[in-house]
């Protein structure tokens, strides 16, 4: 039984190449609204915790960014129409970093900070060449074993030091340095 | 002139009515993507602090609902594609407190909670019967003259105390009661 | 081996009867510096969340308080000189829930609320007639097995409906219902 | 009139050289207290907003600091006993900024972090040399006129990326500069 509200994970990868599901979007009409309305995302940045809290490692995604670069990133991903935050953070963990990651949604539903993407890369210093999204950044610790998806071509943990280097920035693409960087400010770890 | 990406607010207030702006939406097609898409709102729940911060009094507004009742509520509205968060708090909170209002959006992006409204309200208890928004909440000073809009019937400032009663509960409906007391008590007043 | 600054839990429980740590306290200055600096404290309510991150119940001890009660007060005590807040955070919660209670500290040192207790229970409403203390409140996931120690007379798991109640409410003395409502708020599910 | 618990802030300007109201610490008794409690500091970070909220500067003041440095610092000083957070923080922005500063603190008692100040610099990387102090720290904007107290040799207002470079860096003692890009991440302007 699936909790209300909550795509279960296969139709909803399936959903987002041809959709059939009433009420959802079809490819075109989504590139429609992309031009059109903000619409809603999060990114989640992945750590690794000792068992005080303490953020030791954080993981990184290589992959096909919007921009047509391939970039380190964090997971992130569009929220579907009848999903909850927690359930679309699930999702695009599970997607990202396989079935077996045990991602710690947090129980608290506030983001650490509110990223917003533009089309235009002067608005807010955070671009996505694609559409305006809002997205809701959490900072997210797994304790399971993470194998990245088809999707991504590698995940690679590094210490939040190695994180916030300028050398890891230069391969961040759209602002997600950026992100990273509040994200360890956030947990008390940027250096 | 204007920050980058900030509506001038005229424009923004026809535009509600009468989309004639390129990228933008017609009443027809916001019917349509509010079907498909989850939309960005933000909640404000404008605010009286004295000298030392601490809030005072809270402002409710009585307006007709989206479920056709006439129920308190606080600032609360889209938003627009291309628009930053800040700009869409600025533009609602001085459309329904009125342009001497000088409201204090916070410095940080960071809201107090993220609201989920659902057009069933079984899901999170935050109903919509429109749409499926993603709303950023915020707690916002204001410390001029604030006269309620044509949009809005009456405003009313009450004490902390008041604002939690279980007979202003009764006054407000989709959540919204709860969605004050999550405010009152990020703020330290929830009695 | 110890992490740095961290007191072994031993040690500690025993320093907060007979302490001889230089550095440390004893019985009667501790009792003396009480009535003129703030003490740093901590509290902590355990929660259990289900494995989307969702709160689905709270524990509260039933205890010896401060005042001459027995009450239901969350995890909570003071922070020793040398001790980092993770580390009193752990020390309490292993002393009141046991060894196997697996708790899950937050990774940002932001708490969600400052708790300022007064030997005057006029002046914040938090109320200490031992002290003035400055307590950081944390809302702490717990997925172990809870034992209550011999300092708690019992350990009770309730909703947070239940806990939000009046009837909880009347159980608890020093401003203790009203921080526990401030965490059920935080965590998006004050009723 | 004063509100409840507030001292009076000439008296306790006093207070800190000569102490005699009754519960509070001599100097010699506070030296004492140092070597055997952390103390409670507030960390304020004054800033200068636009219209909209955005952060447009920071302010730094140059002062002599615990560890004999000339070095540039945010607003901090310890929380007396007796004393409100909100009172604290008001009383140290008045003494190094001057009374026509008009700091707004901010609603919410939940720091944007916490502070561990010890003795030894490795334990957290934030240093005092003279004592354990756990620092709660805001983002404070005034809006008023500022004019250094004879405490600092000068007040600095730079914007935040001048803030966050390594040449403002080097002018900071104790992990302050490390304290002023976790408030520059909180507001969202780390560059």
């Amino acid at each position: 039984m699936t909790a209300p509200g909550r795509p279960t994970p296969y139709r909803v990868r399936v959903s987002e190449i041809t959709e059939t599901r009433p009420g959802w979007l079809s490819r075109e009409d989504l590139e429609s609204a992309r031009e059109r309305l903000p619409l809603v995302y999060v990114d989640a940045v992945p750590v690794r915790v000792d068992e005080r809290g303490v953020v030791v490692s954080v993981g990184l995604l290589l992959r096909a960014m919007p921009d047509g670069s391939i970039s380190r990133a964090p997971v992130s991903g569009r929220v579907l129409y009848g999903e909850r935050i927690r359930d679309a953070l699930m999702r695009h963990l599970e997607k990202d970093l396989g079935p077996m990651a045990l991602p710690r949604v947090p129980a608290a539903p506030q983001p650490f900070t509110v990223v917003e993407y533009f089309p235009d890369p002067e608005v807010s210093g955070f671009h996505d060449p694609r559409q305006h999204a809002v997205s809701l950044a959490y900072v997210v610790p797994v304790s399971g074993d993470c194998v990245p998806s088809t999707d991504a071509l590698d995940l690679q943990w590094m210490t939040p030091d190695e994180a916030a280097s300028d050398a890891v920035a230069l391969e961040m693409t759209g602002g997600q340095d950026r992100l990273l960087r509040l994200a360890l400010a956030h947990v008390g770890v940027l250096p």
